[in-house]
């Protein structure tokens, strides 16, 4: 695929719904898949006039079954493997209200695939452990989707400066990985032995802070952990800052960047240098993504480059990341 | 007032909304005020088809910008104090954009009551330390404004059923703090040497569990915590389960109970029983509460309730509530 060409998964669902009356867009998905969700909604948000939006867990919006739900909405869903229940179960709901569904896997024969009417195939590096470029990513395909959907439904056509910064996002990514790879090597020996490790952000980077907090820290690790919000952060959660407090905090290029800043200035006051990591996109060499969406990206880089901080605390701690999981994928529940 | 009659503030703004175009509501408030927020965009989640909304931090709100905020726009801001300064700015900004907005606070003269169109006073015992009727609480005068424009915008009126409801829900708050006397007076001992315990909710009650954690156990009581959705809940976070972990567990009676169920099937079989301290509302006595209100009013039951337990847990850690704050209100941030 060229870089500057729209998925063909992705412009089959948008040639499908050229013309079609679609009033409100549902992202539906569970843990790490939801976290993907997020900046796409703050991409929808800050693009779309014509289209709102939702962001459910699978089985809460089954269960709560929100009436917006129609024959005019759409609803987009993503399971890696595309096997989780909740999000079959999800696929079925919308198709039963009448709605259009668009679901992405890594696989195109999964349940997810065949349980809607456009499925989408995306890569994924964890399942074969063979590196892929970022443009053929969940978030890329979910981004795809929502720009082709503003120039659908507000008319908008950003789709050839957004794709090309997608088609350039792996080279930021390798780049951010050297610039980061310093700051982790500091930092895994200083959090391997913390028991609890806070993650925050606002904006577009908030789903990079939410996985990294329950997919990695909790799921992997056996870190308490909780994705604070950046000003969220004032009304309550910085009250369990102190000296010896654990945080990652990340500071994109979005809108919200200034919530990021005070947050951070806060912790510098009150916590210790040692026990702030601090993820800061204006460092970054972003060469090829357009000023424009360089805050919906930049978070994109902290879900890829976070990994990478993933296995070194996993080595310090000796607590491989896959093998280190208790009841996933090993009990039934 | 009487109890089956709206709220005289409430009422003027669903007056003046009669008639007048909206396409979209916002709740828009930080930390406490917030988590009210979230059961009202479940109330109208379920009940309105032509209403969709979004619950925003307030200065995520601002910054975010979101394109579907204009002039057909309803924003719904809460500050029990009405100076909150991000609340006051997303006030500024919904004006600036031509939105039409409601205000709530305890003090009808608040820089909120006057930086919005139509304020809205509430009761709150932590201002006065005067128990109030929770007909009049924040929450119960935003379940007002919901349900009163479910009747205006989509034409289905249960106001009366609503309102006769939301006057029987203090006896069944009196009624509740009895019945979870004893579960507090045992569970208080087991948590008070914690350093991280959970909540879990998810639906209608999940405003509650995120308040009880971040603005009681982790602002004024120092405790790690995450309010923890009961489906991603499976997604990542019970990893950190173990038979010492201490965990919250809030089961309501709307219709995502399903999953609170689920959540606590695994904590039961996983965690050990002294640490699982659960708040089950089919327990509870909801006399005069109409059965299909009674998943939306329970929530509102668990906020009043915990409070006594976080009482309790204060004084055996000698860890007052509202002085045990070090930065809150003590220090400029």
């Amino acid at each position: 695929m060229s870089q500057t060409e729209l998925n063909a998964d992705v412009k089959k669902a948008l040639d499908a719904l050229t013309g079609k009356t679609i009033k409100h867009v549902f992202f539906v998905a569970c843990g790490g898949s939801l976290s993907v969700m997020y900046p796409a909604k703050y991409l929808l948000d800050r693009h779309s006039a014509a289209l709102p939006s939702d962001c459910y867990n699978a089985d809460e919006f089954v269960q709560r079954d929100p009436k917006t739900l129609n024959a005019d909405s759409l609803v987009i869903l993503c399971s890696m493997t595309g096997t989780t229940k909740e999000t079959l179960r999800a696929a079925e709901h919308a198709r039963s209200k009448g709605a259009t569904t668009i679901g992405l896997s890594v696989d195109p024969s999964s349940p997810l695939s065949k349980a809607v009417e456009f499925p989408v195939r995306f890569e994924a590096p964890y399942t074969t452990g063979v590196p892929i470029d970022a443009v053929d990513s969940n978030y890329s395909r979910l981004y795809q989707i929502v720009m082709g959907l503003v120039k659908i439904y507000d008319g908008v056509d950003k789709l050839s400066p957004f794709l090309a910064s997608l088609g350039n996002l792996q080279t930021a990514i390798d780049k951010a990985h050297v610039h980061f790879a310093d700051l982790f090597e500091t930092y895994a020996p200083r959090f391997k032995d913390e028991s609890v490790v806070y993650t925050v952000a606002s904006g577009a980077s908030y789903g990079a802070a939410y996985s990294f907090a329950i997919c990695v820290l909790m799921e992997m690790q056996w870190i308490n952990s909780q994705a604070i919000h950046a000003n969220e952060f004032f009304h309550g959660p910085f009250e369990v800052l102190d000296k010896d407090r654990a945080f990652i905090m990340m500071m994109g290029l979005d809108e919200t960047r200034p919530l990021e800043e005070r947050a951070k200035g806060f912790l510098d006051r009150f916590g210790s240098p040692e026990k702030i990591m601090v993820l800061d996109a204006q460092e970054l060499d972003l060469t090829g993504i357009d000023d424009e969406f360089k805050g919906n990206l930049v978070p994109l880089i902290f879900f890829d480059a976070l990994w990478r901080f993933a296995y070194k605390l996993a080595d310090l701690r000796q607590h491989t990341m896959l093998e280190g999981r208790r009841y996933m994928k090993k009990i039934s529940y």
